[in-house]
């Protein structure tokens, strides 16, 4: 089975939790044993397993990502000056592998996952959800 | 296939080789062409593929960690203290996808797949190995 | 289906663009809906998704892990050198798993495929793809 996701994001960086909707994926799928892999269409825009317990681990991810990567000083900020929204999507990754067991995401108790987008607010973005068995 | 590795880890920050156990569950599997999934369930750990000629590669990725993700300065710390430990997860990633070539994983001769704990000492941490032929 | 890239890189660090490569391996298979998973074999090299409008993007990737993983200053170079590159690979990670919708891959507009060469010149680098239909 393979879906896509779709969701606006409302600003410039930020993290969405979109656990929910793979879970249903995965559900209506049947699959019992094997693989769902999250893939981010935007080479702006990423997905990262991360804890949920309150937004603070969000907020210390956009934190840390802009400490590591300011912008405004890249060469590819005189062509669309969005050049740290490509570095971040390029070292968090556009993409999550996650084991299905015995019908549900192998997920830990602290683990989801999230759309991480670093250029927006975008109206659309769209991730895809594509499940195999083994 | 699929297998769950466990192990214990003894340090804060450490990386666990596992290449000879999940080599294990693919010889088991007898998979000849295939993938086979590594991931990590625990939002404070990760699976990074590296050398193991030594152990100084093991303790430069730690160094280089700390370096870029200090502890006792997110705003999560205010939470559990751990902050830098979900960051460094999130960055390095939870899961490796490595190609099955001839019945053997396609690692080069210094690929080697640790287990990266960022928030140790642990008893129990799981790791999930799904197999699939192609 | 299963097929290795092979490729020469001309300096120490650098971004090559083999998206077209994998692009044709996907075509050949004639698989539908599914996966392709793409893994570079080698502890000094790495798969990135990356924008490829100009060079620009790909010269700021150096950039930035050359500032946020200098050489020369890590413990493993007393043995060959090469720490950064190391830590370079083991950061951006060797593979990406891709979907593959109506017999294309689902990458969008400015998500290419690059190979990351952190330890060259090299004459005979490879990256494996494996494809599995779901």
């Amino acid at each position: 089975m393979q879906k896509i996701i779709q969701l606006s994001t409302q600003n410039q960086n930020g993290l969405y939790d979109i656990t929910k909707d793979v879970k249903k994926i995965v559900t209506e799928s049947n699959v019992q044993t094997g693989l769902v892999n999250v893939y981010a269409q935007g080479a702006t825009s990423a997905i990262m397993i991360q804890e949920n317990w309150d937004d603070s681990v969000q907020r210390d991810v956009i934190s840390l990502l802009r400490k590591l990567i300011p912008s405004g000083i890249w060469e590819h900020d005189a062509q669309d000056n969005n050049g740290d929204a490509h570095l971040k999507a390029g070292i968090v990754g556009p993409s999550e592998t996650i084991p299905i067991i015995n019908g549900k995401m192998g997920l830990s108790t602290w683990q989801n996952i999230f759309f991480c987008e670093f250029d927006g607010p975008r109206n659309n973005r769209s991730i895809v959800v594509t499940i195999s068995s083994i």
